[in-house]
C-alpha cells in the first residue's frame, strides 16, 4: 500500500496537539511539507483528491516558530464546542516566526525574515470574496489548524515548532513591533481591526461602543484609539473601569447591568463591537446605537440570542458579523498596529503550561492574551507520540 | 377656561376613528388646522407646550383626500399591538388627494395638483437624520396618525375627507399613475424600494430573495424587477407560486418549509428583504445569503426573533431594519414607480367595508392591498360622535 500524502511530507515537525474533544493538550510528531526550492513539479494532479486548487509549494515559506497566542477559539476548537473538530489537532493561530526557507517562486520573504501567520493558509483564489481580498470568507478557506489543505491532508497550527504556509497567506512583521505582544495582532488585532473598517466604524470623532474587556476588547479600544474615535467600554464588570479608562485610554465606561447608566447613554453610540461570546441580551445595545448604527459581534455565542426586530426598524440599525480580515487588511492592520505602536498585552507562558492556561481562560483569567513562547520552550522532538 | 389648541384649529373634518383598542372605527367628526394664507403669525410661541420646532403653516397645503391605502400597521395600531396608541385615533397613511389650498410660502404645490401624503407629516429637520434626508428615523418624528403635532394637537390620517401637512412632507404625485394603485406606493412601496437603494441591493444583476408576498412582497418583486434584479419569491405557501413567478415576474420561488429547495439555494443570495411579522426562523434566510450578504427586515414581528450569531460571523452577513424613506426618496420612489408604471394591486373598498377589510387584512385575504375610495364613499359629517 502507498503511503499517505501526508506521510510523504517530508520535514518533521512537533508540537501540542489536543488528540480528543477533552481538549487536552499533549506532545506531537507530525510531519510538514516544504517548499519547492528547485524545478521539480509537484505529484499532486495524480492524487484522488478532488482539489479547489493545486497547491503552489514554489510559494510556500517555512517559519521557524517563536511565539504563538492563545486565542479563546483555540479552547473552542480543541473541546469541540462548535461540532466540527477533528484530531490530532495542533491549535494555534496567532503564529510569529523568522523566515528559514523559501520556495523558487516567493517574492515577499527572505530567509531571515520576520513574518507572522493568522487564522487561514490558503483560499480558493478565484471567488467573489477572494477576488476583493476577502479570503477571510471564501468558502473554501483553508484554516491554519483543524482543516484540510489543497494536498489533502490536515492543516497543524502554531502550538509547533515550524510551519510551511502559501507566502500569500503570510504577512510581513514589522521591525519595530515586538513579536511576542505582536502575536495576538494576527487573530484578536485583525478581528476588531476589520469590521472597525470595513463597517466604515474608524472615522476620527465617531463614537465607538465596545462591549467585554478581554482579548478582543482590549484590542479593540486601542484600535479604536488609534483611528481618533471616542470608546466606550461596556462590561458587567464595574471593576474594570479604572483599567479601561486609565490604562486602555477608553474615554468613558458603561456597567452593562446599570439601567441608569445605559439609559443616559440611549442613542449616543455610531456603532458598537461587541466581543463577548457567551449568551447576552441584545436589546440594551442595540438601544445605545444612534439611527443607522450598526452591532457588530465578533464573538460568538453558542446559542441564538433573542433579536428584537422592531428597535432595528425603527432605526434602520444592523447587527452583523465579523470574522477576522482577508490578508491585505491584515498586512495593513499590523502595519498600522507598528505605526502606532500597538501591540496587546500579554501573558507569556512556556508551552507546558498550556493546560493550566486554557483553565484560567475559561475563567477570563488573563490579561490579556496568553502567549507561548515557542522558540524557548518547546522542547525537541518527543518519542511515542504520534 | 381657554380652549385647546386642537378646538381652535379651524377646518371642520370628518372621517373613521377607532375609540380604543378593540380597534373598532366608526365616524369620527374633527377639525384640522388651516394654512395661513396672509401675514398674519402664528401664536404657538405663547403655548406651554415645548415645541421641537415651531410649526410653519404658511409652509401647509390642504388635501381632499381622495384615496387612502389600508396598511397591516393600521390594523396593529388600531389595537394598540405596539402598546403607544392613544385614542380616538383616525388611522391611514397611504393618502393620496389634490391640492385645495396652499399657505403663501408653498413652493411646490398649486391649487388642483396631485398629491400623496406618506407616513409622517413631520421631524425635527435639525439632527443628523433629518439632515440626510433620513426624516423617517428622525427621533421627533410626528406619524400622520397617532402623533403629536409641532403645535401639541394629535395627527389624524387618512380615513377622512381632507388632511394638512408641511409641503415638505407631501410628494407631488407624477400626472400618469393611477391615484388608487398608487396609494399604497406611499407606505408599502417606499418601504420596499428604501431598504434596496440604501443597502445598495438594487443593482442589475444581483440576487434578492423576498420573503411573503403579501402589501409589502408584491411592491418588492415589482421594484426588485424594474431595477434589473434576480427575483426569488421565498413563501410557506407552494400555492404563491404561480402568482409570483407568472403574474409579478418573479425569476423562482422557494417553499421556505422545503428543505431540499432551501438546501439547494444556499449561499446564493446577495440580499433579502423579510415583509414577514409573524415569528419565523432567521436561520434558514441567513443560510441562503452569499458572504457580505444582507438581510433586512421590513416587518415587525412582535416577539423577539432566534438570532444564531456563528453563521453571521462566519459570512460577515447582516441582520438589519428598515423602516419607510426620507421625503426625498419618496419623491424619486413615486416618480421611479410612474416611469416603469408600478403601482399596487388593490381591492378598492367603500369606507364602511373597513371591519370587514381589517378582518380579511388580519386572515392575510387580500391581493395585495385595500385602498378606501374616500372621495366617493366617505359620507358627509355626523352628528354626535366627537
Amino acid at each position: 500500500m502507498s503511503k499517505s500524502l501526508e506521510e510523504e511530507h517530508p520535514q518533521k515537525a512537533f508540537g501540542w496537539a489536543a488528540r480528543d474533544a477533552t481538549g487536552a493538550l499533549s506532545p506531537f510528531n507530525f510531519s510538514r511539507r516544504k517548499p519547492l526550492a528547485g524545478q521539480q513539479e509537484m505529484q499532486l494532479a495524480l492524487s484522488p483528491f478532488n482539489f479547489s486548487r493545486r497547491a503552489n509549494q514554489d510559494e510556500d515559506v517555512t517559519l521557524k516558530i517563536l511565539y504563538c497566542g492563545v486565542c479563546h477559539s483555540d479552547l473552542h476548537f480543541t473541546k469541540n464546542d462548535w461540532g466540527f473538530s477533528f484530531y490530532p489537532m495542533v491549535p494555534g493561530h496567532e503564529i510569529v516566526g523568522i523566515v528559514t526557507e523559501v520556495g523558487k517562486k516567493v517574492t515577499k520573504f527572505k530567509v531571515g525574515d520576520k513574518a507572522g501567520v493568522g487564522c487561514i493558509v490558503g483560499s480558493c483564489r478565484a471567488c467573489p470574496s477572494c477576488d476583493q481580498d476577502a479570503e477571510s470568507y471564501c468558502p473554501k478557506l483553508i484554516f491554519t489548524y483543524n482543516g484540510i489543505y489543497h494536498d489533502g491532508t490536515p492543516t497543524y497550527g502554531g502550538y509547533s515548532d515550524m510551519i510551511v504556509v502559501d507566502e500569500h497567506f503570510v504577512v510581513r512583521f514589522p521591525e519595530n513591533l515586538p513579536l511576542d505582544g505582536g502575536a495576538p495582532l494576527l487573530c484578536a488585532g485583525i478581528t476588531v481591526y476589520s469590521p472597525m473598517k470595513y463597517f466604515g466604524l474608524s472615522k476620527p470623532g465617531m463614537h465607538l461602543g465596545i462591549v467585554g474587556l478581554g482579548g478582543l476588547g482590549h484590542m479593540a479600544v486601542k484600535f479604536a484609539k488609534a483611528f481618533g474615535v471616542k470608546v466606550t467600554v461596556i462590561s458587567t464588570s464595574p471593576s474594570k473601569e479604572k483599567e479601561a479608562v486609565d490604562r486602555l485610554g477608553a474615554d468613558s465606561f458603561l456597567v452593562s447591568r446599570d439601567p441608569k447608566q445605559m439609559e443616559a447613554a440611549k442613542g449616543t453610540m455610531d456603532g458598537i463591537i461587541d466581543t463577548v461570546s457567551a449568551v447576552h441580551p441584545l436589546l440594551p445595545l442595540i438601544d445605545l446605537l444612534m439611527s443607522h448604527g450598526k452591532l457588530i459581534m465578533v464573538g460568538a455565542p453558542e446559542k441564538p440570542l433573542e433579536l428584537p426586530v422592531f428597535p432595528l426598524i425603527m432605526g434602520r440599525k444592523i447587527v452583523a458579523g465579523s470574522a477576522f480580515g482577508g490578508m491585505k487588511e491584515t498586512q495593513e492592520m499590523i502595519d498600522f498596529a507598528a505605526k502606532h505602536n500597538i501591540t496587546a498585552d500579554i501573558e507569556v507562558i512556556p508551552m507546558d503550561y498550556i493546560s493550566t492556561a486554557m483553565e484560567r481562560l475559561v475563567k477570563a483569567d488573563v490579561r490579556y492574551r496568553f502567549v507561548i513562547d515557542i522558540g524557548n520552550t518547546l522542547k525537541a522532538s518527543c518519542d511515542g507520540n504520534v
